[in-house]
């Protein structure tokens, strides 16, 4: 069997800083994409991913996928798994059931992914954090948590490109000011160029507002086979066109480079060819933003514009509304936050709305879109390219 | 794209109480797979996913896929995530590859799985137990680690069936027979039925060798499209024939029954009919006696007898060379030992090789085989059928 995989509807908890439990932000994230689809119950779903990477730490809960089917009331029979891949969590969770329902093993599935960070047990988070590259190597040298990571890559991609601090901050002031439609997300405070330029270092050059917040939160997405998505909703199709996920290194020491992400070209590569589509043919895009030189050097190695030009593409306005591509249309991790397990899965539920045309501030036309969700040291890269054709 | 989906090789680290490290034996599983397929070699797979439980705690390693990845000098880029379902955790990584591959996505996908457990944070480990079930409600009550709760199962199944422990104690001495073939799990010692019944109680009625023990190791195998299967490898083709996936509570006091696991009928519908095989068909099956009642239940669950007669089934010698089916021809848990995310991969090499015919003690003339995971307190089943034909 070989079919056509929609996605069908998708909801989010309030993300931010929660006095609320997993297991409680899973629930709302559950009811929140079943509201999306009123013509198809619990019962439907025949298949469970849940998307998370902090868990077995920050809540002491192994075996997450049953309880949170316990707690949503579905009896997936076909597959009820966790999967793990960091901040790249969700998007896996969505390639995983993609292939399940393409290949004819599940109809219905539910992915749904979150976290939940602050908690009084502060040191389970950071000793997790301290894994995020190679534990031994990278964490060891303090390299785990991601801000002296990146701090970097942004002064290595300046030297050579002469990249700014001005453009960097026009990522989070474009971010920020997307994010203002978003209800759900973290923020819905625009900030000034000023503000951003004169905010405190984190390690530098990246000020606060460079760098997305700690957050708590949940998002899910169900998917189907068309023909079970027609009987489901009347709402427009969107189609998954063809997806990637490449890895060339986990340590960072083993980075060909800093500032051209290989992995990301090969996993957008991937996408694009097996879509069937090019870089230009992409109206809106969810890139992983955890900080403001990241989605610069994603519109570079995704191909929206050439390579060392990632500054000056937004600076110019062409990632934003009215320009070639807008990215980050829901205001991205830097505005929304990111709950590892959860952004891939809310990147897919913008460009779902998009696409359907229903998005909180539209962009006028999109047909194809994409997401980009990295993991670790930049070293695991998702793309999927999704459509209104298929 | 539909597509029929091998599997063509796999290996396995030495099991047992390890003075090595997750990554260690990861390699080691890695390249006795390799090993097993001479004509592969790590640039030719397209995906990597690694099933593993614990290691977020007792490794301290989040995002372990890239990292296995990079010791294995593989470079997906289709997929690369990690995949945990506790101690189904492997076979649900099965699933999913097979799903990537079958749709088109992806075409020869590495699946492995292992844990360390024994470690100096022994604290780690046991946090990680009390989330088996559900932390807030099974683990608050001690109902986490699994010896109370299947204790419970057991005094059930005996006063509802006249099950023995005689019967039982026969599931461990037919297990340790069958892994004197198996150089590499944890045991390689037979132990008599007097032996079974004079050890000392873990949780009445449960004695030391009805429970399967502590262990570090990994396994892994490969999986591939059949057009790529025929190109890397010589040996007699194993096709995947069906799966099952199926949760229907998480917490204990969900559960519909204690001795007769709905969760475990649903699963092996779902694969015996995707398969087109019924439980007679099946010449060898893999079932997760993670204890001694355990198996007894499957064999009734998996249809290979009328539900209760599980403990005449072991007996009579129906499980085991010669029967109806045998089954845990490795030494299954009890004697290979369970590092929880390697069991549903050790299982699906044993299945393999029987298929095959090469089989360190084989199954004359066997065509079809089965592996059952569990995970939780029985709260998660997979089934997966396999065959020599398709």
């Amino acid at each position: 069997m070989d079919r056509n995989v929609c996605i069908i509807g998708g909801g989010m908890s309030h993300w931010g800083i929660r006095q609320a439990s997993a297991r409680d932000m899973f629930q709302e994230a559950g009811k929140a994409c079943f509201n999306d689809i009123p013509g198809l119950s619990n019962k439907d779903v025949d298949g469970l991913i849940v998307a998370s990477a902090f868990t077995e730490r920050s809540c002491f809960q192994t075996h997450l996928a049953p309880l949170v089917a316990e707690y949503l009331g579905i009896k997936p029979k076909n597959i009820c798994a966790r999967v793990e891949l960091l901040c790249a969590s969700g998007s896996s969770g969505i390639i995983l059931a993609y292939g399940l329902i393409k290949s004819g093993i599940a109809d219905v599935v539910m992915i749904t992914g979150g976290e939940k960070l602050f908690t009084p047990q502060k040191w389970e988070v950071f000793y997790s954090e301290l894994g995020t590259g190679d534990h031994d190597w990278d964490g060891s040298q303090g390299l785990g948590l991601p801000p002296p990571f990146f701090s970097m890559v942004a002064q290595r991609h300046m030297k050579l490109y002469g990249t700014t601090e001005e453009q960097l901050a026009m990522v989070s002031v474009k971010n920020r000011r997307n994010g203002l439609n978003n209800p759900k997300g973290q923020y819905q405070k625009a900030i000034t160029l000023e503000e951003a330029l004169n905010a405190r270092h984190v390690v530098a050059p990246l000020k606060l507002f460079d760098c997305c917040p700690v957050t708590d939160g949940a998002a899910a997405v169900i998917l189907a086979c068309e023909e079970k998505a027609k009987e489901y909703t009347d709402k427009p199709l969107v189609y998954i066109k063809g997806v990637g996920q490449a890895t060339v290194n986990n340590m960072s020491a083993n980075m060909p480079s800093m500032t051209t992400w290989e992995a990301l070209k090969i996993a957008g590569n991937q996408a694009y060819s097996k879509a069937g589509v090019k870089p230009s043919d992409i109206d809106v895009a969810q890139t992983h933003d955890c900080f403001t030189i990241s989605e610069i050097i994603e519109s570079e190695d995704l191909g929206f514009c050439e390579k060392g030009e990632g500054g000056l593409f937004v600076q110019e306005g062409r990632s934003d509304y009215g320009g070639d591509v807008a990215i980050n249309t829901d205001g991205g991790l830097l505005s929304c936050g990111h709950p590892f397990g959860g952004t891939g899965i809310r990147q897919g539920i913008e460009i779902m709305k998009q696409l359907r045309g229903d998005a909180a501030r539209q962009v006028e036309g999109a047909r194809t879109g994409l997401t980009h969700n990295l993991s670790g040291l930049s070293a695991a890269h998702t793309v999927l390219v999704y459509g209104r054709d298929i």
